[in-house]
């Protein structure tokens, strides 16, 4: 008998017709012989208009209360869908994250999972009940303060749960089949990936993949977490993410991943002084600007340039903040911005031990006549920038480079 | 520096303009230099919604469900109520039953309260946050399961709130401005009254006067919680409830309460068996119905008789029920029914001291040719049934005997 936890999303539960079929999928897992735990949002469209009556009482409510009254929508899924399995003739029980033992600390709005103690979760499990338990919120464990997660709350609530209950597998159901070679918008060819190492997702996650948040991949991967990424849709097999193994490292790269919208800024003609670094970054954090890839230089004549890319929404507060701090690195420094950009990432384990992966990339790049700009590299992954007009081009070039359009690659 | 406890029901933050009012009272009252704490419902029309979604999914959800789902109201209601303290600019901190330590037993959708560790909610009152808790819900002390504790539940938590941080008072917000004489619909001279006993709010409660549920009132008196029925929408003083005092024995009649759509079941010609009291008895109980008053007699010749009122909702069940015994309680055993009756009481600890009150109230009802019924009566109560058709006159006529429509009668 295998221990499985579901997580469903909040569209997945939008309607009483949907919850019933969440219920229907529960019970399927039962029948089949399995310990059934699932971990759900609330009803997609309940956030909002929680959102909608606390700004009508005020523009910035109290993140305490705010939690307090966004965790109620969970709370409701919860108990609906324990009404629809007991309907079909199932045992059910629904737990909060303070009932499920879910504790949890940091700021309100986007509180962070301490422990969990799933006492009751499991003594629920034994006694026959499918489990359902609140996503996207825990509790402080002295006083029962409540926090929400924040974005991608809901699949760390279920990756964690599934890590102190000792599950066999996490399903992730979502809106997709899974994680694919590349957005089949993009690349018509682009296949669904049978199983990723936890390391290929956390780079396709912070590639523009937007498949998972990459902090609930983390903590998969700190606990070991097995997890399948699967469409709450139909009942295709969907993406196992995993510990990498020897199989993984044949395939040099495993998804192309594209993200639109990007900015670039450099600061140019930097002469003084030697901390201009960290001067620059801490000016950029404090604006709360994101910045992803980073490339620093400095010329033979010490005068050194840096630049960044950034969503396009952070290029204005980055402009400013930057103004701000010119003076301090040297008379001759200078600002250029430049829109219109996108990134394109490879990634895979195998590139590790497969030389010549940037070659191949940045010869069909050229090949398609794709002129690009800035490169960032890790281990597992080649990202660089493209003008925006060229990025599904330069997707589908590199996606066929890859060979990724054959099974097997 | 005294301690107040503020009780707002659904209707008193039916909306957002609404909670704001609420919110501006306890702030008044915080401002007079006290400490304050609310007890508050959900939002008017919220609870009914939740249960429709419930009923959307199966017809008699699981209560357990169901307690979980409604709780929510109360868990939104008091943190809208907290943002608009705050956006007011002063401290407000909302807490759960969970939160506040209300811990409860029983059945689920009516819950009791089985004791109340206030630790935080004290501790956020030194701090000065205007405290804001939910009503009508309870947490088992062990694994946190959440118990709605039925209906007056609000009232019941903010009694139990008030008794377990030992309140100053009690203020329970309504939309009459008190407990009344008579109902001012009935008898247009009606008066608010000022002070009354436990006892006789008991009394009232229990025979037609629906401004709190008794158990609320005996709840109150069990653990001497002073408390004042008052209406939300203006700021007269209300009914203050209390212990009784010597004061109060100089009023023989405290109030004329009225009860209508009441029935008759008479069982006649009852010969066997001893125990045909309790045959009776376990068969109502067993039918759920709700007797209210009992007259039991006995001929010479050994033949008994019972009759007993109750709510025309229950008469069929009544009938269905004894039917099924009669057999057993002798061969000439029957059943008798009469619809169409309403239910007259006075109360007054008053009576105690006080003779011939029976005789005022039956003089009155005779000279205005109205026919009396069945009579019951308590140390502090008396109450008859009369037709439909004349409870109001006979209102207005026993209201008029004990001059309660002078001021300090």
């Amino acid at each position: 008998m295998a221990l499985i936890v579901q997580k469903y999303g909040g569209s997945s539960v939008g309607t009483i017709d949907r919850i019933r079929n969440v219920a229907r999928r529960l019970i399927e897992t039962k029948n089949a012989g399995n310990q059934v735990m699932a971990v759900i949002s609330a009803m997609s469209g309940v956030t909002d208009k929680l959102i909608g009556l606390a700004k009508q009482v005020m523009d910035n409510p109290p993140e305490r209360e705010l939690d307090m009254l966004l965790a109620t929508g969970e709370q409701q899924s919860i108990a609906l869908l324990c009404m629809a399995i007991t309907d079909m003739g199932y045992k059910a029980r629904s737990f909060t994250a303070h009932q499920a033992g879910v504790h949890a600390y940091g700021s309100h709005t986007r509180g962070r999972i301490a422990n969990i103690d799933p006492k009751s979760v499991i003594q629920a499990l034994n006694d026959d009940y499918i489990v359902v338990c609140a996503g996207f919120q825990g509790v402080n464990k002295d006083d029962g303060t409540i926090f929400t997660l924040g974005r991608g709350g809901s699949d760390l609530s279920a990756i964690a749960m599934a890590a102190a209950v000792k599950a066999d597998l996490c399903q992730i159901y979502t809106d997709v089949d899974g994680v694919y070679t590349c957005d089949p918008r993009v690349v018509k060819e682009a296949r669904k990936i049978s199983v990723l190492s936890y390391e290929e997702m956390l780079e396709m996650a912070s590639s523009g993949s937007k498949v998972m948040q990459a902090r609930s991949v983390e903590f998969a991967k700190k606990f070991g977490v097995v997890f399948e990424v699967r469409n709450s849709m139909n009942n295709n097999p969907g993406t196992i993410v995993q510990e990498e193994n020897s199989a993984m490292e044949s395939i040099a790269v495993r998804g192309v991943s594209i993200e639109r919208n990007q900015a670039r800024v450099t600061v140019s003609g930097i002469t003084a002084p030697v901390a201009y670094t960290s001067i620059i970054l801490a000016a950029l954090a404090e604006a709360e600007v994101n910045i992803d890839m980073i490339v620093a230089n400095t010329a033979n004549d010490g005068v050194a340039r840096q630049s960044f890319t950034m969503n396009m929404n952070d290029l204005g507060s980055a402009q400013a903040a930057l103004k701000k701090v010119l003076p301090q690195l040297g008379a001759k420094a200078r600002l250029e911005t430049e829109a219109g950009l996108a990134k394109l990432t490879v990634v895979g384990v195998g590139m590790r031990s497969n030389a010549g992966v940037a070659a191949t990339m940045f010869r069909a790049l050229a090949d398609a006549g794709i002129a690009t700009g800035m490169i960032a590299t890790s281990e597992i992954r080649i990202s660089t920038t493209v003008e925006a007009g060229d990025i599904e081009q330069a997707a589908r070039v590199v996606h066929s480079a890859f060979n990724l359009d054959q099974v097997n690659a």
